[in-house]
């Protein structure tokens, strides 16, 4: 069924009463579980892509365990009401927006995490933030390397669900390279164990894989088996600026073909002049680009790497180069780089962008970004991580000033457009969500779509998970 | 439709007359692409996996581009005819092997191959060899790192169908780390293009993963687009030999939680001893366990942590260690481990088996096997991917002896039972395929066999491509 009927045959058009019976909701969980307080389900609408088209909740429960969310489905499955799962609710596309009348499932109760050191595993529920995983691993000397840079705050769940990335992936790779096994709950209430603690496994279908990244549109992850390493040395760090987004991208393709930093990051003159408004650190104001990269090779070899890469900054045309082992300078450079979005916040709303090209295309992303600006008389400055050609453009506005967030809205479209165009992605590692979605089948093409419903009509007939997340309509 | 009876029904029984009808076929393919003559058809029925139950098919058709395996699906699917789509012809568990009165669709000649230098990525039809792949990067400085035994005769489009591993993976990751994008003809000939040359792209499902592994039982790749890491620099080689399994699994547990080594090879006694009789390279024949291990860290790191990895090892208690930077040196002991395969062919015809546990279960599974081999009366040695806890049992029986070839099959079957037993897999990197197929229910349980049942039906729902692979049944 389409999911638009689906929801209007349930709760009405928008702004009529919801007609959801929570009541058997309510009954088929444990006490305290369903919050159907207007002010409580208020608080789960929306996600950071704040978006004004969330729906209002019917209820939101609060899982503890699996037969929790097994309880939840299949009360949905048979009321065919629409099961939005939530972690942490810091998606920025809207994975985790409410739907009107549906049932918000969070897992923030659902915190449970332990390490098993001889197999070098993490088993944890989904709410656990990543911060926590990586926690729990450092006190067994290991390390769970999966960066997303809102790690502090986002659940290890909604990472697995969005493939979360990070500054780190460009050596270490996303969440899928360390999700090994999960518990997953279907739509119809069956829960699936899928891979275990096993590096190598190619008995069947590669399900694991498949669910990572489903924005919870397939099913709900209710534990995961995450691959740990061993702690990486200390790295040594390097900042360059060049005079151009041209000559950065230069270094960035001779940097990368001759070894493998362990961040490879990019700040364009607008996010540089932004920092510099915000945190006076000395940057120069003029450049074109900053690279801000990592080593951490073992035992000294991370100096040597690091002067590869000031070699390969230089010969591309670098302006100046600078680097140190000393790790808390070189933290100096990579809060530079993360101060970029709280350093808009001061300018306004902000929309961010997660937008990927191949690395030789960066510079004509960069400039395509900037004629979208001007073009749409919004602010746009922009943050990279230039070793994987994942961009995010960050758009802010002046709060309140609706004909500004309509042009911000337009250049977030047009920066979408533009990366299909250059070969791209819409999304780097923040995922298709609800903002994202109407854009999808024009990366995608008409077959892949088809290909993608007739998996999800296999595993989620009546369309009950997420619906609206990655697929706009049936 | 159940995939025997839709072979049953085109084809009758076993024995009886094929009546498939091959001369459409031909007419919708180019001249000579398809194959009928008895003597070519024999040569095509088999796989390494020389299954005796190997069908005879009815047409091979040698596919040049991506129109002729469209061709040969949309007739596949019009006559419901089943298509076995083959590489090199190198699976060790039947993943290639004919069905009776179906197609063969090899791959062998589609293998055009360009690298992309600036982009890091090879582009490369299926049919080119996994060494051709790493000779085509390695001429740009570049480095393919998936590198199973067979790397040398193995098909790269066979490599993303198993998800095939090697012994560098314990370090690098498997084929599916590296597969960013492909083309893929689906079962009604429908031709899609998945993923791309990004390393980060979350726009919508992960359907490239989903394809990697599926063994051509969900469509047919006829393009793969591969990321391409540096070449790493010289490895230094470490051996280790330890009086006991024991002692050497916990040299691996305690060398993975402090470093990642480049290879973490082990043979057990019986595959030392098999060695030693075929090279006489004067190995400890006393020795319960080898250990080869690698670093390929850079400038001087390797010897850092080849001592580390040392240290570890004479901590766990093992009787002798050596370690060398000359790489002629290293390349004698990786040949003594590469060897232990040709040694036990001396010693009749193989059955290589490839189950995995979690490394801590290593010492109980190499226990366990050599309790098999002496209940079924046949010889079993053990080389393992220790590091990744993925080990190869060589079961080899004496040719044209029927008796000795059931208990070695028998064997074969009770190394699964007691992987699935200690929490394993009963296959690491070789593939399902028909050998493994009736084991896979067992270790994935009903609900994961039914949801496996589920995508397969909706991508391929006459059940034409691979019957037989990962599925027995409908």
């Amino acid at each position: 069924m389409p999911i638009g009927r689906l929801i209007d045959a349930l709760v009405g058009a928008p702004g009529q009463p919801r007609m959801t019976d929570t009541a058997s909701l309510v009954a088929a969980l444990p006490e305290g579980a369903v919050l159907t307080d207007p002010g409580v389900l208020a608080s789960y609408r929306h996600d950071w892509a704040r978006d004004p088209d969330a729906g209002m909740p019917a209820a939101v429960v609060r899982a503890t365990c699996t037969a929790d969310v097994q309880a939840v489905l299949r009360w949905a499955c048979e009321h065919k009401v629409a099961v939005v799962p939530r972690g942490a609710g810091s998606s920025l596309s809207g994975g985790s927006t409410a739907v009107e009348g549906g049932v918000t499932l969070s897992m923030e109760r659902m915190r449970s995490l332990r390490i098993d050191p001889a197999t070098r595993v993490a088993v944890t529920q989904p709410g656990a933030l990543n911060a926590e995983v990586k926690a729990a691993a450092a006190a067994y000397g290991l390390w769970y390397p999966p960066d997303p840079s809102s790690f502090e705050i986002c659940s290890i769940g909604g990472n697995a669900a969005t493939n979360a990335g990070g500054l780190c992936c460009v050596k270490y790779g996303v969440t899928t390279d360390y999700v090994l096994g999960m518990e997953v709950v279907l739509a119809d209430g069956t829960a699936v164990r899928l891979g275990g603690p096993r590096v190598k496994d190619v008995a069947g279908l590669s399900l694991t894989k498949l669910f990572v990244g489903s924005e919870g549109t397939l099913g709900v992850i209710t534990e995961l088996t995450l691959r740990l390493l061993p702690a990486p040395p200390p790295a040594c760090t390097l900042v360059a600026t060049f005079p151009s987004i041209e000559t950065s991208a230069d270094a960035v393709v001779a940097i990368t073909a001759r070894l493998r930093p362990a961040m490879l990051e990019l700040m364009d003159n607008g996010s540089i002049n932004a920092v510099e408004d915000f945190m006076k650190m000395g940057l120069d104001r003029t450049a074109g680009a900053l690279l801000v990269a990592r080593s951490d090779a073992p035992m000294g070899a991370s100096a040597f790497e690091i002067e590869q890469m000031a070699d390969c900054c230089k010969l591309a045309g670098a302006s100046e180069v600078f680097s140190t082992t000393d790790p808390d300078e070189g933290e100096a450079f990579v809060a530079a780089r993360r101060a970029a979005i709280p350093a808009m916040e001061r300018a306004g709303v902000l929309l961010l962008e997660d937008v990927g090209v191949p690395v030789p295309s960066l510079p004509a992303l960069v400039h395509g970004v900037r004629a979208i600006a001007e073009a749409c008389d919004t602010r746009i400055v922009l943050v990279a991580h230039a070793g994987d050609g994942n961009t995010h453009p960050i758009i802010a506005y002046p709060p309140g000033d609706d004909a500004a967030e309509a042009r911000a809205r337009r250049a977030f479209g047009e920066v979408m457009d533009l990366a299909i165009r250059l070969g791209g992605t819409i999304t780097g590692e923040h995922g298709v969500g609800r903002l994202k979605a109407p854009w999808l089948p024009a990366q995608l093409g008409p077959d892949v779509m088809a290909l993608t419903r007739r998996i999800k009509d296999a595993l989620d007939p009546d369309g009950i998970l997420n619906p609206g997340v990655l697929l706009t309509e049936s």
